[in-house]
């Protein structure tokens, strides 16, 4: 039974302050819930339709908590889909845990992404490309951003996430190399880029800030072959993962 | 002077239909308005802030047309950019003229991307990687949609695009590698890429169509490292083609 406190309840998780609050966060569509279904996150509420529930009932069935079953209507009226014929659930916002950066790793760090289409995007070619951690400067988007979530096509459930400054994170990262995309590094087709290491990418107007650039042994850039002045951070973050792996036996 | 025909007139372009019967289109922003300005397009409208004017006086005079000095406020009714403090301009579309492949060249093909922020992002990523014909199926996003032209970052006024359909394009290019983008093609880490050839980006959700598959003679994919399923358009895009760049002596 959906309640008129439920109701409220989820529509203040758009926005921050109420997710930090009630460290609580919302998905919706089908591929954001069934990833939420099968990861280890603590659902409080799963909202469906009879269709969503039709097609996954084994998923469904897994979760303890109550089931909700409603119209296409009341999901609309809740999330920021326009349409939504599935699902939407509410989740715990996972306890951040700050961590080091084990022997062999790679790891993706954001000084001030802001748009949240780009972190979401991020956090999915992080997954695709074996990424477990992320750390993230303040500044940058707030992952449970429905946006973002939405963006990340369901690896935000596979992806641990830090938010510190970058500079305190670089510094006491010593024995691990740590690269940086600029405009003017060196050119990462002809870079010997290693296994591990610390990749970070800069706020989408300003790139990576003096203070976090302090910290940068090697700067690393992607080769232009036309005119186009930049390439969008998530595009440019991809690349430069790809190149990484394609190093790896 | 701006008149009341005038604004009707530059409104009616956020429509497609409108901008198919007027051969005419525009773009906003200072980063795609300079762009336009320095570019062989036909300008026909020139509105911008005194800001803008001040800083841009130089370009502004190579204009031969009206220039209309207009308050920020205007800009943000005519386009669609939340906020605009430099300009918008309107300008004649290009005459498509159907191309063939040059000996060496390399060209990207689209088969039925939808999202005017996708196309967008694509055209920037060819002309960052050097790539100066599109080929874009019908059902493929409008180029002079104003969200493709806003993400392009003025790379639509260096790529020529051409809208066929994309089994007869191919089947008219017999002598050019073709590349298609799969799930379960051979990994482009290890594949022979030539430096010229065709390389076809499939829809969204669907992939590259039946029909259009049967013209690929090189199934090829972007070996994933994690668990996410699949990359947006995009990325896969920049990626791919960063690959066939790096072959290029």
């Amino acid at each position: 039974m959906l309640s008129k406190n439920t109701l409220k309840f989820i529509k203040s998780l758009h926005q921050k302050k109420f997710r930090k609050q009630e460290q609580s966060f919302f998905v919706e569509g089908s591929k954001n819930v069934t990833e939420l279904l099968q990861s280890d996150f603590e659902i409080t509420h799963l909202l469906f339709t009879p269709k969503f529930g039709a097609a996954h009932m084994d998923l469904i069935m897994k979760y303890s908590g109550d089931l909700i079953e409603v119209s296409e209507q009341v999901l609309e009226s809740l999330g920021a889909f326009k349409s939504n014929s599935s699902a939407l659930a509410v989740a715990k916002v996972k306890q951040e845990i700050p961590f080091s950066v084990l022997p062999g790793e790679l790891i993706l760090a954001l000084d001030d992404v802001r748009d949240p289409g780009n972190l979401g995007t991020i956090i999915r070619i992080a997954d695709w490309y074996g990424i477990s951690k992320m750390v993230l400067s303040p500044q940058t988007a707030d992952v449970y951003n429905p946006k973002v979530l939405q963006a990340s096509m369901g690896s935000f459930t596979r992806v641990h996430f830090f938010y510190q400054e970058l500079s305190d994170f670089l510094a006491n990262s010593p024995n691990i190399p740590v690269y940086g995309a600029f405009l003017d590094g060196e050119n990462i087709h002809h870079a010997q880029l290693t296994s591990d290491g610390i990749i970070v990418m800069g706020n989408e107007s300003q790139g990576i800030s003096a203070e976090v650039s302090k910290h940068i042994g090697h700067k690393i850039t992607i080769p232009a072959f036309g005119k186009a002045e930049s390439l969008n951070v998530a595009v440019a973050t991809a690349i430069i993962c790809d190149n990484f792996r394609r190093t790896q036996p």
